[in-house]
This record gives C-alpha cells, structure tokens and sequence, in this order.
C-alpha cells in the first residue's frame, strides 16, 4: 500500500492502476462484483474509476458504462450498479495523479469498431506510446484521450479488420507494443485476458462458482470469496467465453530471453495480503527486512516501520536482528483524496496531519 | 421556444442544439463570453453544454475543455470559466433527450488529430451518418461517442493528412457529408464556422469590439452586447484568424439548385428575438398567425396563444381577425429538467403542474 | 409573479413566502401532495423549502421533515418524499435573501413542547418580533434561528402550558402578534390554520376527496386538482382534525373596524391564476391596467408589459385605450437562482442576460 | 481507535464525539486552526461536524457557523473557512449513528440568549437530560434538537438572567446536570471550557504562540504545532478571556470522593498517541496487553491484533509472552462512511470488505 508515497510531490508514476474481469457464464449480474473487486483493488488507484458490462445473452453491442472521478463508494450507487445490467465486465481504477479534469481519462474505455462493442481496461505503462501516436495520426485517426489504452484499442481495431478472431487481433496487436501493460478486455460475447511478455504487470484469474474473474490482485478474490487459480503468465492471452476459459499457447508472446516484475508492487503498490506469480507480496517484505537486518546491523532499542508498507519489513527486520518490534507512528486515515488546505493560514504541516509520532514510544523510557 | 413540446414524450428530434464561437483578436480570455452566450441558447438544448478554448498565442494543441450534464449555470463556476484559458473557443448546448448518461456524447468534442487539437461542436444531424461509421469502421477507425460530430471530425482528420490547411480539408470532408450541418471548429490558430449546402440550420456573425462571433442565433449577439455583422451562407466555409474574418467563395458548396430552411425554427425552436437569413422570427410567427386568421377564420371572444411560442401567433390571429387577444394559461416556470416525480402517489397531472388555465380570462363572463 | 423584481438588489421583503398544510383524513400520505403544493408556491420564495409531516394513526410525536436550500425540484427526491410518511403536515418556500447559508431559517419549524410535537410554517412578518424576543429572552429563552416563527411558536408553548387545547394557545398568542402572518401549523392530531386580524396575507381552504387543504394561494389548488372552499377569514382560527373542519367564531380575532390587504401580493407576488378574497389577481392587473389607462393616457403605436406580471395590466391598457398590445421583451427563462457570475470580466449585464428587447417588435416599421 | 467496532450494529454509544475550542488573543483567525483540530478528532466522530466562530473585536454577537454531514474534508472548503472570519471559536465532531438526516442535531449549538451569542459544543450523555427537558418543557421552553446541549444550553440561558458572568451561570448550570460531560464554550469575550465533577470524558488545555486551546485529546495538539499544558480537571470550569486563561478554584465542582474515567477512551475511542489525565492511551493498551499475558497465558506461534485499536494490546501481550508479534488482517482504509451496499447481490460480507486475512501469515508454515 503506497501511503508513505502520497506525502512525495511531482512523482508521475502511473503503472499502478488496477483492472477488473469477470464473466459469470450463469448469467448472472457482474457489476456488484466488480465493484467490490474494485473496492479491494482502490490502494492502487484513487484518482477515478470505472466499470462498463454488457449482457452475453442480450443484443450484441449494447454496453452499459459509468464512470467518474473519485472513489468506488463516492462514484457507484446501488441504482447505478442496477442499471449496469450485464453477465460479462470490466472494471478499473485509476491512480491519482495532480491535474485538473480528467474524466475523459476514465477506464474502462468503451468503443465501437467493426465488430461492434469492445470495453477495455490497463494497467502499465507503454514505452512507445508517443511513436504509435503518431504513425496512427498520420492514417488519419483521432485521439480522444491520452490514456495509452487508446493507442492499444486502435491497434486492435485495426487488426481486427483483417483477423478471424478477437484474440488474435489483440496478438497481433501486442506485436507493435512495447511497455508493461495488464489489460482486460470484454467484447460483446468474451472476455479477454493479457500480460506483457516480460510480465511487468500482475494479472492473475480467480473463479466464484461459475464465474471467471481477471484481477489485477490475488487480495480482491478474497473479498468476493472466489478462489484463486492461477497468474496469467507473460505474454499470455487468455479467453473466456460460453464454453469456459482457453489459452492458446502458441499464441503466447512470452519473452523467453527474460523475465521482468515491477520491484515496487512488491515494495509498496500491493496491499500485503495478495500473491503475484507465487511470490507472498507480506512475506517478500518480511524476507527485505530480514535481508536489511544482515546486510545493516544497528544498535536500537526499537524497530518500527513507516505505515503501512513498511511495517512488514520493519517487523521482519524485528525478527532477524532480535531488537524489539514497536509502533511509533499514529496515521489519521481520514486524511484522504479530497484533503483541503484551507488558504487563510497555512502553518500546519500535511505530513503533521496525515501521520503524528507516538512519543511515548519513541521518548527515553521506552517500555520494554 | 420549445416549452410546448416537451410535454410531448418520445420525440427524438437532435437538431436544435445550439453552438457558439469566438476568437479574440486582442487575446482576451472568451470563456465567459461563451458562457453568457451558450445562456442565451440554453432553450436550444437542456442536456449538457460544454465550452473548450486555446490560447492563440500559447503553446500550440493546449485546449482546457469542460462539460457537464445540465444547464450552463449548474456546469459552470466561476473558478471552471477562469481555468478554461484561452481567446479562442467553441461552446455548445444539447437538446434534452430521453436516456441514461449521456456525458460522453457531450460536446465540444475535442480530440488530437495529424496536425495538433480540434474542437468542434455541432448543430443539426447527418443523414448518411451510419453508413459513414461503417465506412470508417472497416479502415479500422475506432468510436467513442454517438454523436455525428465524431464522424465529421474523423473526416476532416483523414483529409487534413493531405491537404494544405483545415478549411480545404473541411471543405473536402463537407463532399461525404449529407444532411442538416452547422458547425463551428476551433483549430489552434483559427475558427471556422461552416454550415450545410441547403442552409438547413442556422449560423450568423457577429463582432464585440475585437473579437469575431459565430452562433446559432442572433439573439445571443444582443445578449453579449455584439453587433450582428451577416448569416454564414449555405455552403459557406467563414474561416477567422489573426489577420480577421475570411471566405474562400470557390470552396463554398451551396446548393444551387435548391435552398431548404428547418422550419420547426420559426416555429418554435428559435427565441423570437432572433433573425434567420434576414427574417426575424417573431414577426415570422405573427405572420403565421394572420394567415391562420385568413385560412380559418372562426367567431370567438378571444384569441389566446399556448406559450410561449405561440403567443405570437395568436397575437397575430387577434391582428388579422380584430378578435381580442388575451392570456388564458400560467405557466409554472420552475419546472424544469430536474423535474422529478414522486413515486408514493402520480395522482398528479404533469401538464397540470406546468400549465393552469387561467379560469377567469376563459370562464363565460370574460371582461371585455 | 415577481421576475421584474428580481432585477433590483438591495430589497429586504420576505413577507411572500408560501405555506401549504394538509390533513388526509382517509390516512394517505400527504408528502407529495404538498410537494406539489409548494412546487405551485414557488414564485413565493426559491431560497429554501420544506416539508414536515406526522401519522395521526402512528405513535404522538414522531414527525418526518426535510428541509433544503434552492428549489422544491433540487431539494426533494423521490426517496426523500418516501421518507416522510404520514397523513399531516405542512409545508413551506422561503423567498431568496441574499446572505450566507441560512439553512437554521428554513421552516417549517419543528419542536418538541410540553405537549408533544409541533410543525409550524409562517407566511408574513410580525413587527412587534424584536420587543417579544428581548422579553422572552429576560425570561431564560434562546433563539437558534432568526425567524418570527421561533418567537410565535415560544408564545405557543408558553400559553399551552395552561390552556386546555392548542387553539386556545394560539388564539391567546395572537393576542401579543402584531404584524402580517398566515400560519399553517401540524399538532400530533390537527391541522391548524390562522390569518392574522387585518388579513394582510393570503390563506385559503381547498379540499381534495377525503383531505382538507389550508394553502397560500389558490392556484396550488388547481394544481393538485382539488376544489376551493373558501378564504380563511382575517382573525380566524381553522382547525382540521378527524372529525373534519372547524372554526369557534367566539375565538375569531378580526379586526372589526380595519381590514387590510398586502397590496403588492396583487400586483406581483401572486400568480394571475389565483384569486384571495374573492377578487381575482388577473382581472386585478387587467382592471389595473384599464385604470392607468383612464389616468394617463397616451399617444402610443403598442402597449406592452414587462413580463411576468406587468403582461395582464397591458392588456387592461390596451383594452381601454385601444392601442393594440404586442410583446417587446424576451425573458430568459432559464436565469434562476443558481444563476452566476464569471469572475474572468464582468461586462456582461445581468439584465441583458435575463431580458432582451425584441427590436423587431418597436423599430420604427412596426408590423401593425 | 474504533474500528473494529463499526463492525457492530445497533449499538448507540453516543460519547465519544470531539470538541475543540480556541481563542487566539493576537486577533488572527482560528477557523482554519480548529478545522485542522477537528481532522485531528475525527476518529471521535464521523456523522456530522462543524465549526463556529466570532471576533472578539468585531460587533458583539455576530457569529459564523457551519455545520454539515459527514467528514471534515467533506464538509469545509477554503471559501468556507474563510467565511468563517474570527479569532475565538468552537469545533465538533459528532459520532456517527444510524438514523435519517440529523443535521439540526450537529454541533456546535449556536444561540441567542439574554446576553448575545453563544456557541456550545459538548461530548458526553447527560442522565437526567430527559428530566430536566421535561421540567423545562412545562416551564414553556420548546426543543429544536434531541442533544443534550440544547439543555444545558438552557439551564445557562435561565442562570445567566440572574448571575454577574458567564462563568457562574455555566457553575450555577452545573449543579443540576448529572452525567459524563466534556463542555467548550464561546460567548462573545470568552472561551470557556468545562468537565464533570467526576472527570468521564477528557479535556486538556494547549497553546500555540498566543492562542489558547481546549481540546478532548492531545493529540490534537501534536497535529497543530502546540504545545500540551495540562489537563481541565474534573469539575473545573476554566476561563480564556483577553487577559489569559483562568479558573477560579472555589468554583470548582469536582466530586471529591470519587472520580471516574470512561475507560472505552483508553480502550479504543482514543487514539494512542493521545495522553489523559497522565496516562498515554498507548502505554495503556501495551500494559493491559501484559496484565492478559499474565492474566492468561497460552500457547501460541503468533499474537495478532484486530486492527487498530487491538494492535498496542497484542504488543505489549508479545513483550510479556515471549510470542512473536505479527500481523494477520488487512484492512480496507477506503472502507469509509459512505460504503454503499449495492442491492442487486448481497453476497459480499461486509465484513470480508472491510478486513481479509492475511492467510501466508497464519497459514502452518508461519516463518518465523
């Protein structure tokens, strides 16, 4: 969880989105789950979220999306989970980043091309964004946002033109990216999964009863009580549709030279309670603090960690050096996206506000 | 005014959203001035409105754009109309339909094409507007909106790859296009106004000190304290840059042959206090009204107009029959978009809530 | 109605607001008959409204309210009208003062006093109300609003102390009241409505199947398609309980040698569809008009009004002096309460904005 | 802290909200100062807040307030708390309950009295509150709010009629309130700040430059940048007026042969880096940690708390045991005021959304 992060200024690091599969081949509404996938998954993104549904029995293209700035619980009401009527969604949330407006950047992007409906949601970074931009600029296309899933649905449209399927549009498609990028995709009859061939980015695939599910967090399929499956692995394409999930091998563009996670879901993105590619993101932290303790040894009374990512590693640190595990932090948790300063004085410190030192544990008489 | 018809449910007639643009040769901001503008169109459109500007002299392709579901005065705040920087811009009002959220087909659209932002906003509607999409869709172009401004954007960004400026790339893409049309498109340095080759909907000129206005009607000049200079012709592409207003008479594409006019603008979708190709449209409605008289001529003790359209009309019946004219319905004018029904009883006549009979003007002793 | 006055500042009247009670004998809920109610008695006040209702069935004492800023339509949901359950209750619009938030003044005013729960709504100002607070002050009271209300309701519950019902503890306040008030006021068991002793604001009995309305002005009654009784007469006490309506003459306060009448709810706080004390507002402009007429009479092409109210008393000059009536204003019907001003430049006028002249109508060719 | 007790439904422990109070005898605002207080208090209560302030230089008896639903962030902009405009003033956070729309019952209480203004915020029940309305009651008194500060703000109005201060009448007031409560006080000079004789709920006195405060928990004082003085003592009615802080000790109500504390403040409403009475709160949850060690012992791998409040108490349990401390749940922060439920499907447990188990830590194969 990235809460020390937020007190830094200027970062731009977008990649820690997270996005949201499910289809429920029973037929059964999607959009509740989808949103309680995205509540588990809000750590990663706060800055707007999305979910877009579409009914795999109904007529085909009709897509049903809302979005908005903000949290899940400030931008979903049971009336507009109502009136997302669907078996089959995606859903994102979206990382806070400075900037006025921006809900056109909203995910999932939900569009028509020429085989109806496509909703798609990422997580990831492309590194050449910019360039596709242009080559595509200069075909004559147009850019309504400037989310990279834009440059990444254009590719797929355009594949899609002259493929026999959807899938391997979107193999097709991945040719010309270069980046991380996690992405779920629902057109009107599947859902599709995909991971960068380095694996930068995490995706694993839940089950709840009938139903599939794409997350970006193993945590998220806790909350639905859905169990976990497994990771989708690098460069893989997964498909779901009536018939249940596939994954066509020969259509996986791993990259076998080598292999890539971002450190820093381990470090803070991720919430501790959730596994990429076997790998416990609590224990990982556990295991660098035990690492920090042997490679730095020091003599202190006390070892605590800066809430909350640090506290697995400060606790880990505790147990290979044998000094004693403690708290010396008090964060207001209320303190959150829509924390106002007020103009008329600001002598008060943000940081003083967001996280306060427990002297008494910190002071000379530390109570052991 | 179209305050008789909304009573009507089920129409589905877009045409008479209203658009507006201005450049301030001078480099004033003109957020505000479209903001006072888009006002005096509000009874074009009740959906959403929207205004996106750029700074003529800033950093080419920055455009500030907001839009919002509702009136402009619950869209826009003082603190949004100081962030949208810029003295060159369009706004646009869209009429009221029936259907869920519909924030995406809000205009200005606004995108990135080959040669930097667009923005374009749109009155009327295209008739060959599906069988474009699925041209398009088969070069593998992608649609986020519903709305036919995307399809013309998509037009003028395909030709612009080959054409030596924005005009001759609109007037190029005016060739495809079939059906109603007034457009006003703001590039990083220039805004071009266009309308249809048969004039369907209306566009006029207008000047306030230094700066060049296009807008639906011509009442909305008088608001802003602007002189209204001409009406753009059918066909015409009216372009403004620094150096002033211009017209390039050998790209305009009227219809020789024939000219048509939206008649439902005399009607009632136009403000009376607004002039179309030199006819203004209340003494339009009064004429209508003496030929009813003429054609229908019937014994009565009274003359009285269903408002507020048709105030004008009967004003005229009264003029031409010599029966006197009179008032015979209140109007509540608090019911509006946000009109809600409470669900415990609909015991209530929806028309009875927005229009009473005025018993004693009507009732057998009418005071002569 | 009072638009033309919207446009002076400055003006401190608040008598106009509007009061609306029901009591439903049959037991249906009330809550969205006086929404209606109130939504008819808008133009009486925009700056706040209210309903509070209780179930003369249910447990004495449990009464459901909602109070808001702005209009009926912005501060009402249908869930909200849900919430308040029961077959009494009153209801109350507020006129726009300028000033911060004064949510602590919107009415009803509801309180709890030695005898259970009381709802009360205040149309008119007492001018004896800043002695009568000092007094009750020295006497250990405290006031948590700025309303007349609040003073009436103390007298109220300082005589039911030792009356033997609420109309006598009514009709000995009123003996202490100097001033404008019509008061519709909800006791556990009975709906009470009083109009002070010269009459000078408007209160009238309307009654719909089983239930019995005490309302401001008549046209509300239209509205909910009920049928007028009569007025409430100056000085009298009407009490609504189960057994239907009564009034004790013996406790009627009139004022024998005076009436009075605010003259101004006739010529522009009232709508023109309702009639007080058997003179209709319509005719009253319309005879208005023809006075002026008689008085002043000019040399003139067209008589026209400044809309709203000032439309019938053109049409009264017109009919006496024969100088035809024609319309020369256009109102932006859309300039509402929420109505603001960019900071960006302000040289706009907000009249302009509300009001433009149609030019057409009073050039020199006048159309005749 | 008390989060693992919003789990719980149905309880209705009302004590705990948060009161703050300042007044800064240089004249600079205090609006923004208690806003941060408030942020500060906000674990004491999240339904309602609000802010009440006037200017001791300015006309006596004007007094801003805004009070709203929700959180402080959600409830205060900077145009707010720049309205707010003085330099003595009264804060409050209510704790959240079930229940319709309470904003009449949000705090600070502001009122006129006999003497001008007064702005009242309390934390605490009364137990005699009932019967000391119902006396008030059948002296004429009438009830807008169910708090018990509208009693005793009643009890101070009727004593300030006859005493020679403020201060006396809030002693003389006293002598009839029994129960738990925790009192700051601005009338139009003075701050005034009050415990119960028995000492149940928490108040301290703190300084920053030339402002004094009085706040429920010290904490709050960490967050500002000011320094802690001491505790109010039970009983003790303390005076901030121009010339300082005072208390005049043959005031004093403090029960002598028993004092009392509200133990649920060391258990979990406080926050641990808050110190009552001398007590940290933390050191407190540490040792009554030890105290179960002892108290009972068992066999175990791992002591885990319930987030938050639970973690100090399974530390100090760890200290006494020898077992390992560690961490078993992971606790959705986003999991806020406004969790909406969606209605579609129920099938989530609340519970599950709020707090997963971390299953690596606690499965068999802990490492340890």
């Amino acid at each position: 969880m990235k809460d020390e992060r937020e007190a830094l200024a200027g970062e731009n690091l977008h990649e820690e989105c997270g996005v949201f599969g499910m289809y429920d081949l029973d037929g059964n509404p999607v959009a509740s789950e989808i949103y309680y996938g995205l509540f588990a998954l809000q750590h990663r993104g706060q800055e707007s979220c999305g979910i877009a549904v579409s009914d795999t029995k109904g007529p085909k293209g009709k897509v049903y999306v809302h979005k908005g700035m903000g949290l899940c619980n400030e931008t979903f009401t049971p009336e507009i989970l109502e009136g997302l009527y669907g078996n089959i969604g995606v859903g994102h949330v979206r990382y806070s980043t400075a900037g006025s407006s921006t809900l056109e950047n909203a995910q999932p992007l939900v569009l028509n091309y020429v085989k109806g409906t496509l909703a798609l949601a990422h997580n990831g970074n492309l590194v050449n964004a910019p360039a596709l931009r242009r080559e595509l600029e200069y075909n004559g296309a147009i850019f309504q946002t400037t989310i990279d899933s834009e440059v990444i649905a254009y590719h797929i449209a355009r594949e899609r033109v002259r493929t026999a399927n959807v899938e391997c549009a979107v193999a097709n498609a991945m040719k010309k990216l270069s980046g991380a990028y996690a992405l779920v995709i629902a057109s009107p009859r599947k859902l599709i999964g995909v991971r960068d061939p380095f694996g930068f980015k995490p995706l694993c695939i839940g089950k709840k009863e009938n139903a599939w599910i794409l997350v970006s967090e193993s945590c998220a399929l806790d909350t639905l009580g859905a169990v976990f499956v497994r990771d989708v692995e690098p460069g893989e394409i997964v498909t779901i549709n009536k018939d249940g999930i596939h994954s066509d091998k020969t259509m996986c563009l791993a990259n076998r030279q080598k292999q890539a996670r971002c450190v820093f879901e381990y470090i803070y993105f991720a919430r501790p309670d959730s596994v990429f590619d076997g790998v416990s993101v609590y224990h990982s932290r556990i295991y660098a603090g035990r690492c920090l303790a042997k490679d730095s040894p020091v003599e202190a009374d006390l070892v605590v960690g800066v809430p909350e990512s640090g506290n697995a590693a400060a606790l880990g640190y505790s147990m290979e050096s044998g000094i004693p595990y403690g708290t010396a932090f008090v964060k207001n948790t209320y303190v959150g996206r829509t924390f106002i300063k007020p103009r008329q004085s600001s002598r008060i410190s943000a940081v003083r506000v967001k996280l306060n030192v427990l002297k008494e544990a910190v002071a000379g008489n530390y109570d052991r």
